[in-house]
């Protein structure tokens, strides 16, 4: 999409779509979507406005500020590609996905490069042109394999972090330096199973149907903001295995589905919940 | 919900989401929740505004207007809970559901009656304390039993005719009486299997998904904009008779949706598609 | 359908399907369809098997019995229609549907009664003809009021208790007067949001997707063996109570799912988990 | 799996599950799942056990024959793995999902080539280290580039061909090469949408769901014996391109499902339909 983005969230008031669109509107833009949503429990507005008009948007969040609360959230989108890259342990259909999209110019940004702890996935990397970097925890703590990942991802300057199957929990400290900036895929619907081997605690469970979360990482585990879930049927003939194998599919679709609305601007994370306007 | 709904249509411009929460504003309004949408190919702009405010809405259209294309299409919500009447053939599922929902109060209509060319139904719904009307079919051609069915509906003034499995194709004439006020339910996953016994069809094509299609009645049989759809899968063991069981739960569903998409004026009709708001 | 259904589990061995076809061979039946379904981790064998031939089955089970292993469980079903009662308290959704259902002769069942701890639902009950009974909890323990629950059942020898938004929690001495036939709708996709007020829980944590459950009730509440699970999206527009209004669909069209399955003698239990040939 | 799978049809008589499970039986096999089915309109008689044992299964064929009728279908699936060839055109997506499987021992089968009519995908596939033969069909008459493509394959003796968004139909002698053993992919949920073009019909009609179609290539277009099925939802803000570009995930999810089932032993084709045992 050519045009602009914004994202606008603060205390509700009266007047504030009004006051919005007279500034976009002084300033030669078309709105092409605009997507308002007031939780009213919260008092709160979100409001996500696609635009066109002229290329530069410069004094444009200056002029929304004055007219909107002081505490405002005001995001412009910035208009090159952002950078994104992926963390991976050893399994490919997530990472493979997500390189075959990029590769097909899908994707709405540039993967720089592919971080690992183990190196299993160099070959399916590499064929795909992206830098790999095998970043091996054995004989290391958490925080010291940690400063070793950070370090590479450091020469990237990474817009988004991605775990496409990242089988290592993150510290606090580490999620710190990409404040709702990294998305995860957990292999189930959650918050059901949260924790180890979710498809071992399906099958033993019996449940008929399984799933997948994209959320957003923060440091408490399993629990960040929910971007997008997915689910697929299952029987009693489904061993833990069966699920893990078929529940590959609903994986990789629903981070692809969690990044791309990352990419579009699309979602707004408010305490543990998102607003995300589709 | 209290509070009022607004729904404007109109080819796009530059300016209206602004010169239209200007009015609102000026009216002391405060928008609950927006929806817009600028159809790029046909340059049309649709909008959806949930508001709150003083109780009365006098002058607000008229105030609308002046600042609106002069084609513009603007709806204001009654405040009153508009009239439905349902019509009915043989089928009991849906036509039993609504009168469940209707009398949970989860309706936000009141159902007046129901007309059915046979007289089948007439137990169930006596024993939801709505008027039954038998008008039967035999005998006469088409016109004259559509003149019967008018003068029934004539003495309820409804805002929505709702067809629960009605059998009976409708003229041109008879839906000119009630312009984008008929909503149908057919019994597939349209536009597959339109026309008769659409399980069967399914059956005889072998489909592994079946469905079922809220839509707008015009007189263009099953070509009706599309308010909602579900579907259901279905095996090799399923045969027709199977099919037509295992679909009613869809049916039912979908045209309960349908309803309360419009019964919470969340639809705009545009030639053969609709913009439905959720 | 007419015909005779066959239900067998034991520990597996090798020939079980030939010896078991074999005893209906001689006895002049023909085979409609048959499940097998061997659990290789437990080394358990499940076998469905629709039959046709003599109205008489006498003698069948016995000659089962001598080529199956001593601790096999040989269910056939009964040739008459099965006897249920309604569990219900205030909510009329899936009540109405079950009621609606058994109207138009979809259940192959025989509604016999509705009871209550609440007076609100006699109103609808009665328009269906169905006996209802209110046994108020109030001044009660539990125990009293399973005793005089218990006392209202025992006249209608119940063959399945059927829980529709029965918003009590059973003993283990009551499940215990039915073992493995008392089935419960959990209004949460299990085992998400077990426990109390299930659509706050999945408001607050911000899912995008709800469900439902059917299960078999044990005396380990909402840790039941799952009959059937459906799900619904949901957007963070909606409300807890949104969430309440639309989870209602799936709520009666899975439990009609769950208890369809058992009327079929489509559901094997083994330990908590079931085994449910579709 | 390990093991031995069997599919046998034949029309529907007494005794035949009892005679069949005799011969394995006496040929020292457990069976450990087995899947029957009678088609009650046609009599006819369905039949997949998968069963363990002797590794060898020499003579196994002729003495099922001596207890089926004359013209029974037998099939002893290979213990070997099937050759595959792919066939694709310019679209990516169905391609690189499916080489990514292969890549990750997920099919139970080696991809040998990957033949298109564009040289487009050459760089994709030689990242696999597959084998890509470009034939172009500029210039040609059908015979003539199907006589091309036909030389290809023939160096290869696939078991089956797989349509991974090839955009050229087949004569009916070139389907006759492979009988039942070509599957394809089609970018509707058919039969809605045959022809050119699924996705800017779909969006001319309104529909809410799109979905995608893998069948069996007959030598009538869009008509061949239907696989899987999948579906997703979409809203009138879909442009057909956006349509076209969310129907890629339900396009390769679907094709690799149906290529699982073929390869899987699952599926009998009768006729128009199938009988796919999941």
């Amino acid at each position: 999409v050519s045009g602009h983005r914004l994202l606008i969230s603060c205390r509700d008031e009266i007047g504030l779509v009004h006051r919005i669109t007279g500034v976009l509107l002084r300033g030669g833009f078309n709105i092409v979507g605009n997507d308002e949503f007031v939780d009213q429990g919260a008092k709160h507005f979100f409001m996500r406005t696609a635009f066109a008009g002229p290329s530069s948007t410069d004094g444009l969040v200056e002029a929304l500020r004055e007219v909107l609360p002081p505490e405002a959230s005001v995001w412009l989108a910035p208009s090159t590609a952002r950078t994104i890259v992926l963390l991976a342990t050893k399994e490919a259909h997530c990472l493979g996905d997500l390189l075959l999209r990029h590769e097909e110019g899908e994707l709405a940004a540039r993967v720089a490069a592919v971080v690992s702890n183990h190196d299993t996935l160099r070959t399916l990397v590499t064929r795909f042109g992206i830098p790999f970097h095998h970043v091996p925890h054995e004989g290391l703590d958490r925080a010291a394999h940690e400063a070793a990942v950070l370090d590479v991802l450091a020469g990237y300057a990474p817009d988004l972090l991605v775990l496409a199957k990242y089988m290592r929990v993150l510290s606090a400290e580490f999620v710190a330096r990409y404040p709702a900036r990294i998305i995860n895929i957990h292999h189930s619907f959650l918050p059901a199973f949260v924790g180890a081997r979710p498809y071992h605690q399906a099958f033993s469970r019996g449940v008929k149907i399984i799933g997948a979360t994209a959320h957003i990482v923060t440091d408490d585990l399993d629990e960040g903001p929910i971007l997008a879930q997915g689910v697929l049927p299952v029987t009693h003939a489904h061993t833990a295995a069966d699920m893990a194998q078929a529940g590959r599919d609903v994986e990789k679709i629903v981070l692809a589905r969690g990044l791309s609305l990352m990419l579009d601007d699309r979602v707004f994370v408010k305490g543990r919940r998102t607003v995300v306007f589709e």
